[in-house]
């Protein structure tokens, strides 16, 4: 799940007292996890907000918008529950609809949301359509697992590494700002990206600890490790996975996209350096890596978690 | 969980394709449920959006307006899960806030969930916030039970009863909009209705297989009962129950309040006559009874569902 205001959240997690035995990670972490008798359940909720995440004149530019929207829709959510090691299992999908919201618009919708639940094996089993006066889609995610990794878990020593190429999703989302489809690829990592469910069921099977997943860009969600775990990460920016397209296009801004965009879904683990075989094998590409301290280092220098928010789009 | 569009809703339910085994009930009646190693879980999600279920304004007549939606939202996902038999477990909860709503106002809205989520036993283990043009809060609640009620399992020869009075909600609504806060009794049905949850549990272990929830009003509620279980239903005016404060303040529309108001929460069961004495007790107060044929009867004359979804106040 995304949390977008830290401060309120903090407060309102403070306010939140009851909490059952069987909650074993609550608020704070991608999902949440609750013990089961067959191992755990994770529990997360992810939505797209018109006018924060997308906005309806892009359909001018990609006709099928909301079968992507749909699409991602699923995708996001699950990527929670892959960045814990999971499966994802059941989804509730609640809609909020403006009042000349199309059928036809909210059945492509659908029928993204289908796709991607028969890809990803999610039976939605529910949901709710309301009136508001901006587009709201909302779902909700259950997953299981036998076991699951934290973001708080990187441990001195470890290295770090990150699932596939990072900031072709801002890239794409720079290109629908300027009314433009190509290259595809970006368009497409921003629109439709793919949950790393199998990836992040291999690494927990590899006996990985520590992942969460690129939601908020690179910097920030390494962020959240650094300071969930009390460690120091140092990175390099010249093994920082950013695409041939994405250069070409953007050229010097390229990297800054690949450290800073969000919204790429890949996802980042740390691990210890003997699994450094296996974990290329499953397309991790080592990044840095974990040391005693605290903060996040680009080549030595320190950035600060605060300074890259105003990169996102929201 | 609650679904506007009934035509829309169809369509959507065709186009997911994807069902696990492990679900048992899928999209159609007031929560999923699906098969886990200890009984069954039961999934449910219902918000509160600002326009349809409440306007910003009741705060001059209610200072605690957003701590009470806090706990009807609490209570509403609760209603679902109640309505099976179920005991509500972990909830999420998500807010797209408007970019001027205050931090105080989103407090009070979390005390109102503490509130309620301590008084059920809900542990709220994560949500989300974004923004939006208009106030929407929606939650995900997830159940647990060993068995389960449905809409679907009403049965010729059996008697209908509701767990409390209807109408009061309605009652409630009339008097906010009128800039009114008493009888507080009745703003309060509105504003902080109680999810019968002890209820639900009780009637599932004497052994009652079928059960809605008063969300939509009392005969479109039936009426679902009605169309599901494939049954005539035969209901009697005068056994509504319908308060006194009602009664005194709405006089002859009381009983219309009482029959397609909405958002009592109460319960609605059938059941067969012998378990009379303890359903009962438990306060619920038969209205008719279960007939071989369709539709719902009030004084021997039908009812169509249709005609009452215009009470709503959405």
């Amino acid at each position: 799940m995304r949390l977008g205001e830290f401060s309120l959240i903090k407060e309102i997690s403070k306010r939140l007292v009851f909490k059952d035995k069987e909650v074993v990670v609550g608020i704070g972490d991608d999902a949440a996890v609750v013990k089961c008798k067959d191992g755990y359940q994770l529990l997360t909720s992810d939505g797209l907000t018109e006018g924060s995440h997308f906005v309806d004149s892009w359909k001018e530019v990609v006709k099928e918008l909301y079968y992507y929207l749909g699409k991602k829709l699923v995708n996001i959510n699950a990527s929670d529950v892959a960045s814990m090691g999971g499966e994802p299992k059941f989804g509730l999908v609640n809609l909020a609809l403006k009042e000349r919201f199309s059928k036809e618009k909210a059945i492509e919708f659908y029928e993204g949301i289908n796709e991607a639940s028969k890809e990803l094996k999610v039976s939605v089993v529910g949901g709710n359509i309301t009136k508001s006066q901006n587009l709201l889609f909302d779902m909700f995610l259950v997953g299981k697992s036998s076991s699951f990794m934290l973001r708080s878990r990187a441990k001195p020593g470890e290295l770090v590494a990150v699932s596939g190429e990072v900031g072709d999703s801002r890239g794409g989302l720079e290109l629908l700002l300027q009314g433009k489809r190509k290259p595809w690829k970006l368009v497409e990592k921003f629109l439709s990206p793919k949950a790393r469910v199998r990836e992040g069921r291999e690494v927990l099977k590899l006996g990985v600890k520590c992942c969460t997943d690129v939601s908020d860009g690179l910097l920030f969600n390494l962020g959240t490790i650094a300071e969930s775990s009390g460690v120091k990460i140092e990175i390099s920016s010249s093994k920082i996975p950013i695409s041939r397209e994405l250069k070409e296009v953007f050229k010097e801004k390229a990297l800054n996209f690949g450290l800073s965009g969000g919204e790429d879904y890949e996802l980042i683990i740390t691990f210890p350096e003997k699994l450094i075989g296996k974990i290329e094998e499953l397309g991790f590409k080592v990044i840095g890596e974990i040391k005693k301290g605290k903060g996040v280092f680009v080549d030595g220098k320190e950035v600060k978690p605060r300074g890259f928010q105003h990169f996102k789009e929201e």
